[in-house]
């Protein structure tokens, strides 16, 4: 081994010794074992995305999940063809409505959250319920369809193993303060506004 | 429907018609067709878990799909258990060490990037291949275990058709530049750090 390489090892070991400390040490200090709320919000890509390679994750080790999506109603989807044409322990609700720009009527819209919020509040309540996923829950609070006191309890109440993720841009800061886990999306670019049309299996 | 409910559906409707001729000429306008390059950093939660959302999704549809994970070398993870379970087009290469700082060897870890980015690159001149994911690659970049400009290069001159994801803390600016979509994910909260454990099926 060249001087240089031998120099170049050293200050590597050195880093990386330190860094290890570091991760030791924080490992040894989180023992709690228990469900978690994560929270995705900002305006950039990945939060559903996200969202769901945690249901593929969740999934490989059979653990029991359930999806429910509070605006992308009749779209397709690549993720959930794969995850529902297998035997998977998994529940997928939509609200089976277009989105909600596109039906321009709040009421029907309200009555389709309101409805699906009811399948969400089930498996909340659901201790063979490993992960729920609420995505894009963020519109139908800051829309007012749902009851904010009601969704907050139901998920401060979970059982004490299960996992939340909920996704969608503009949280409020009360659900901030629920989560353990929040991580802002903030999007420096974005293909779409410099013309690069949505792209099947990568955008949905 | 009482006045109040039509005042308030009027509103909405309004907001959804203005919100919906902001998509409709955004939809209007992103014609172009061919893959992007996706960068997700920042210290966040939701990197590689957004990735693996999407591998999800594209072989959902059947896309060709090689994942290459350049510092997670032997961790078991869910998502992996469950694609490569099924018969899936998909390729799945590790660098086949530890987390770096375990090993503490920069020759070692060098080589052993370099040998992943040989795959890489691989699956970066094949026409075949839909999607290409390079998780972690700001680690090997910024360490120097890889030749930057090589590796600009081939994600630059990849087929038109093809999408690359790049994931990792701390990107510098000439992978911004390359990317077509690039979100930071900002932690504003992590589990961890008020003690509690990473779990299985969530955190890996």
């Amino acid at each position: 081994m060249s001087p240089e390489s031998q120099d170049k090892n050293g200050r590597h070991k050195a880093r990386m010794q330190s860094r290890k400390k570091v991760v030791d040490e924080a490992v040894s200090k989180a023992l709690e074992e228990r469900g978690i709320v994560v929270l995705y919000t900002g305006d950039g890509k990945g939060k559903t995305t996200a969202a769901m390679g945690t249901v593929t994750r969740a999934l490989g080790y059979g653990y029991s999940t359930v999806v429910t999506q509070f605006i992308k109603g009749t779209w397709e989807c690549g993720e959930k063809n794969l995850l529902m044409s297998a035997a998977h322990p998994l529940q997928w609700h939509q609200m089976g409505t277009d989105f909600t720009w596109e039906t321009q009527d709040f009421d029907a819209d309200k009555a389709a959250a309101i409805a699906l919020w009811e399948k969400a509040r089930e498996a909340l309540r659901n201790k063979e319920v490993y992960l729920v996923v609420l995505d894009e829950l963020t519109y139908a609070l800051n829309y007012r369809w749902l009851d904010k006191e009601a969704v907050l309890q139901a998920i401060t109440q979970r059982p004490r193993e299960q996992t939340v993720i909920i996704t969608g841009r503009g949280a409020k800061q009360y659900l901030k303060d629920i989560a353990d886990t929040v991580s802002e999306m903030r999007a420096e670019k974005h293909a779409f506004n410099s013309g690069i049309a949505a792209r099947r299996g990568i955008e949905w």
